[in-house]
């Protein structure tokens, strides 16, 4: 798709217009003016029946009439007038506009309509349009809560722009990362994709330095080649949840006005254009967790250490399940294994050290710089009186070049402090042996696609 | 299996000796003391080279002399002198015993004999054995703390015994249901099962009035009918993990010595004897969860109910793929959901309300009182303005007979207070939309099984 805005005018601005801006709590023109009248730029509340002014911003009738280069206005008005107000965007010389309410291509041939005129004067005047129908995005570095929902203020910033064709799942994604403290780039709610779609958002945010993975969730396109080639094309890892395995068309049509077309074609183009998919919101935000914050793997060679047999027997199970592999350890390593602990549970991969121990994290370095390893995925209870070997593990993984993941389970006030230590030295640290695995699997599986991923346009039409 | 000991003696000790106390920080034999001491019953350190006290209490130098019936003895002392402990047990009456050290059965010949050893004398002198080769037990209700890790003072009472064969495992889900406010009836890691195993313990707490639900992480056992029947046999929901569907035998025999077995034939068992199967430890804490805190199905139809189409989508698709129905609603059902939100966005299963809305709780009522529905999943972001349905849900659950599970996302400060009330309402809450659908897929699995459920022994062993 070409286009001829700029993407940075909608999440990057200097200014914000928000249209319909309202003094009644509750309102999406409220919600929305709350989130923004704190934004670092200018911000001008617009609505032609209201007085006064609001968050300390004078309301102005229209866009028009503001004395200032608009960036982004933020529409909180219904469908029907959606139209005109773009039209005044583009008088105004508005760059980019997010177009919260619903009524459009998802509500029936009145509604396609008003989206085909509305999008047709944004082209003409080259506005970017996020949605209409989303509940916005935020790009948190930054204090810019594009959005109408409340608490979106306490997004951590962090590596994982988050990519949603709904709105609500954005903010799904964006609550489950800030409650797991995992730090975000963007979220970002597509919703009917008026003119701006996947393909934009993430050509943008592959160029964006703090952005370290992309995570995407789809409903479906019209255009999947067009989807997948941009994935492709990205320097940024991508990893994708393709909702639809079942059959729920009707109502996904009904949402964001898209077919969620053949799950099975989806799968496959993903696989062959170089983009691991996943089968939950967790797995999503777990793998883009672990791909913006350590180094990514160079093979599917995964070495397991554990100090309880269990959890290591379900991740091992979970890894090879994933078709992920456990090779052998190089003889040097196994010899390393057996000086630091003689009479060591199982030396084989998975190394089973029986217990948490001091010598813990020599055993975990001594496979993390085996050769035959691409990822190491540790897991121990937290002791009290042993806490976590963040000093054998503080900056293991940029020196091996390989990612080294963490599972733990243990009493929150223990294990709170040595959690943050461990992720702050470079370990992403999980509470559930198989997320761990999945997202590992998942960076592995990232690996495998990529040197198999085929070149431009040898998929047929998905 | 028969058996003559009183598995009560085991979880429902009036007094209990640390064989193997010790006052060295970090040696299990002190941490198993640290968090017996305090047990509302008689509590004996035992170490005949220790001398003066330990927690307030005298060291004697074996059980032989203490002057008390004991019910149970926590032994932290190395295998080899495990039989003979177990016949001094023997000769003071003692009724069970937790036996944490490995090199039994898992560590080859020598362990092999061991174990054989020490289980003849038990039986001989009617000991239940929990163990060898485990972390021990918790009974958060009365506080009985029979584990040797920390932090397990903390885990919250409630409906959920969980049984793992590796105690590992055990206390990962623990801390798993701790950390999500979940409480639990037991948390019992079986180890080596030298002669408690799951039979046992299931039957314990079938009969156990505060266990609402049992559930099972497995990795193999050498009577899997036994198993099977007694699951069968249970009034309580038994749900069940199964590991070892990716060929980890080795390993796995290297921790409990036990083997892992065919997982096909494990799995098609369970179903054929009423047990749903997940494929996770979080799968196996929701099934749970729900079981014990609201009324279970009679059937397989789920009705949905959404304010986010995006979650929505995901918890059909999500709940189509576990094989449950979305049946229509009545006809009456839907007059009364049009009648409360004219020109709703979707008014069929799912009903999709496009926002959350004052109306909203009145719209899952509906739904809950439909004759076709089995079961209730609602999904809603958690805004500031509006909280939850709580007063429209209290008590709904009880009254139609039905589980209702909400979905939900939002910033933390916000929400948990919201969270607690609605879960104290009788509505389980889940923080991803995949886990309250697999929850509820789980549930609706186990009323389509126990319909189906074969009768006593027409299964083959597995």
């Amino acid at each position: 798709m070409t286009h001829t805005f700029e993407l940075g005018r909608l999440f990057d601005p200097s200014s914000i217009a928000v249209v319909g801006a309202s003094t009644k709590e509750g309102k999406i023109g409220y919600e929305a003016m709350e989130n923004v009248h704190d934004f670092g730029g200018r911000v001008y509340p617009v609505n032609p029946s209201a007085e006064g002014s609001i968050f300390g911003a004078s309301f102005v009738g229209s866009v028009t009439d503001i004395d200032d280069d608009v960036d982004l206005a933020l529409l909180c008005v219904p469908a029907p007038i959606v139209p005109n107000v773009i039209e005044e965007c583009g008088e105004a010389g508005v760059g980019a506009a997010v177009i919260y309410s619903g009524g459009f291509a998802e509500a029936g041939e009145e509604g396609v309509e008003i989206q085909r005129r509305m999008t047709e004067i944004a082209n003409e005047h080259n506005i970017a349009l996020l949605g209409p129908n989303t509940s916005g995005f935020v790009v948190p570095r930054t204090e810019l809560f594009g959005s109408f929902a409340t608490g979106v203020e306490n997004f951590p910033p962090g590596g994982v722009a988050i990519v949603a064709q709904s709105g609500g799942v954005a903010h799904s994604l964006a609550f489950q990362a800030t409650r797991e403290r995992r730090g975000i780039s963007a979220m970002v709610g597509l919703g009917n994709r008026a003119n701006v779609g996947f393909e934009e958002v993430i050509e943008y945010f592959d160029a964006d330095p703090e952005t370290g993975a992309i995570i995407l969730h789809v409903e479906g396109t019209d255009d999947a080649r067009s989807l997948l080639q941009t994935c492709h094309d990205a320097d940024t890892p991508v990893f994708a949840y393709k909702v639809g395995q079942a059959d729920v068309g009707d109502f996904a049509a009904s949402h964001t006005g898209a077919l969620t077309g053949d799950h099975a074609l989806y799968q496959a183009g993903f696989a062959q254009y170089g983009v691991p998919t996943v089968d939950s919101t967790s797995q999503l935000l777990d793998a883009g967790h672990v791909a913006a914050s350590a180094p990514l793997p160079d093979g599917t060679n995964v070495g397991v250490v554990t100090a309880q047999a269990g959890p290591g027997i379900i991740i091992a199970d979970r890894l090879k399940q994933a078709g992920v592999s456990l090779p052998s350890l190089e003889d040097e390593t196994t010899e390393t294994v057996n000086d630091i602990l003689p009479g060591i549970t199982y030396s084989a991969n998975p190394v089973d050290t029986g217990r948490p121990m001091p010598e813990f994290g020599a055993v975990v370095r001594a496979v993390a710089t085996d050769e035959n390893i691409d990822a190491v995925l540790v897991y121990e209870l937290h002791e009290a009186a042993l806490g976590f070997p963040i000093e054998e593990l503080d900056g293991l993984a940029e020196e091996v070049g390989k990612p080294v993941v963490f599972a733990t389970a243990g009493p929150e006030s223990d294990l709170a402090p040595d959690r943050t230590e461990l992720e702050d030295a470079g370990v992403p640290v999980f509470e559930s042996p198989e997320r761990a695995a999945d997202a590992v699997a998942t960076l592995a599986t990232y690996a495998r696609l990529r040197d198999d991923a085929a070149p431009a346009g040898v998929i047929d039409d998905a």
